[in-house]
């Protein structure tokens, strides 16, 4: 692991960092945030994934987290959202290939090579967070923006032991129910979709996969809300599986990070209530 | 005056909009946060003004300001750096020219005709601020980053009965005794060092010139500290003038916007205090 750079901020360090992923097959570029602690310290740690188009950097700079982050004692992760390089497969639209990883190991060429976006968020850099930062990996959260969200959520679904607390901004809650999930699942997944059922919230819940409760925030003025996010059929969907669903529907506020950083403090405290 | 985008954040409008403008024959870019607010109030006004390189966008998107200003019911306004665009001059460095207009109206050629930054901040911004948005022009304060922060002090200092309340992070506390102060004032102002002096808060305060009080936060991990920041001549010029200055040094703080998020909230109420 090389240290890209490392600010203070928040009494606590932000750093960004990349390493040379066996999973991708690219090196890849994340973003810690580590509260100052007292020595030999272990913190519980919050991952955050973002949307399409996004790398680390997004969040990192517009997220507003540190200052919830360092008065809770959380260290944040917020990994890229793809593999990247001249090697590495894309689509002309932003809505497949680089930057949009949908948190899926690809099995369909040319995807299938670098797009292991799965097993490096639940495997490859988890391993790499607890050798090299001051984390307690007994205690782990997870969030995300959008199709961030999606991956929190399917994430926290498919590992309900490993993830104490879960919630999304604006996520894509079922991709076999939008466009985005349609193009990128067909895509990654090949046109059968049985196979998409495993990274499709909705369908996870629907065969059965259990979290203590989910938090959303959805704003309703996001563009994307009605064609691609969805939120009913995820409250539907925790409705008949006894899950308790907090959805707060936000009047006025839209997909940016402008909306996500006006609750950021809220998620980050449901998260330290969990962990 | 044109609306380039609205978003809601932290219970209030962050806005971008553009106008063409008299004092720099170009369009100018500015954005300004306005918190909710009952019917018909007018709200305190606090400027900040950004560093070198920096537009609007910067601060509106790293600085975290929305929480505090939506507490404190304070409106942001951040304008550009200077004029912009092909028939505007430049300079092949970052520290001069587009991005670097130092809150100076150039006497010198090529820049005289459109770098009039002096005259945008302090006359045709706020008559226009004035007519758009409910603020009340009685209560205002200033403050900023950098060659934001010389912008800052050179304003309030040259306008005592306007500004209320000035404060600064890693401010060029005198443009005079450093060599992006050197620079920038020979080309825009000429090589007679007296004409600088307005334009030097130390200077500005050995002429006489007079605030109540001061903020400064710095950091004490910042590149630019000893060559060209030197936060001590501000500290000689104060204490023998009998302004208080509150300085704080910041320990491992750099100069980015890292650091200007974590102390922004302290500014905001620095400035609502005296609002």
């Amino acid at each position: 692991m090389e240290t890209v750079s490392t600010n203070r901020s928040f009494a606590g360090t932000q750093g960004v960092y990349s390493h040379a992923s066996a999973e991708t097959g690219t090196d890849m570029t994340f973003a810690v945030y580590v509260p100052d602690h007292e020595e030999g310290a272990k913190l519980p740690v919050v991952w955050f994934l973002s949307g399409l188009t996004c790398t680390h950097a997004n969040v990192m700079e517009k997220g507003e987290y540190r200052k919830a982050a360092s008065e809770l004692g959380l260290i944040i992760v917020a990994p890229d959202t793809s593999p990247r390089g001249e090697q590495v497969p894309d689509d002309e639209a932003y809505d497949m290939g680089q930057g949009a990883g949908f948190y899926v190991d690809a099995t369909q060429a040319p995807w299938s090579e670098h797009f292991r976006m799965r097993s490096y968020i639940e495997k490859e850099l988890p391993t790499l967070i607890a050798q090299e930062f001051p984390v307690d990996m007994g205690r782990q959260g997870i969030f995300g923006h959008s199709m961030g969200g999606h991956g929190a959520l399917t994430i926290a679904l498919r590992n309900p032991d490993r993830y104490q607390s879960v919630s999304a901004f604006a996520p894509i809650v079922s991709p076999l129910h939008c466009p985005w999930g349609e193009k990128a699942l067909g895509g990654y997944l090949g046109s059968d979709q049985a196979a998409w059922r495993e990274y499709d919230a909705c369908a996870l819940i629907e065969g059965g996969a259990r979290v203590a409760d989910i938090l959303v925030d959805q704003g309703t003025a996001d563009n994307f809300l009605d064609e691609q996010l969805k939120p009913q059929l995820l409250v539907e969907a925790c409705a008949l599986a006894d899950i308790p669903l907090q959805l707060n529907l936000r009047e006025g506020y839209d997909h940016s990070y402008y909306f996500i950083s006006t609750f950021m403090a809220d998620h980050l405290r449901w998260h330290a209530e969990r962990l």
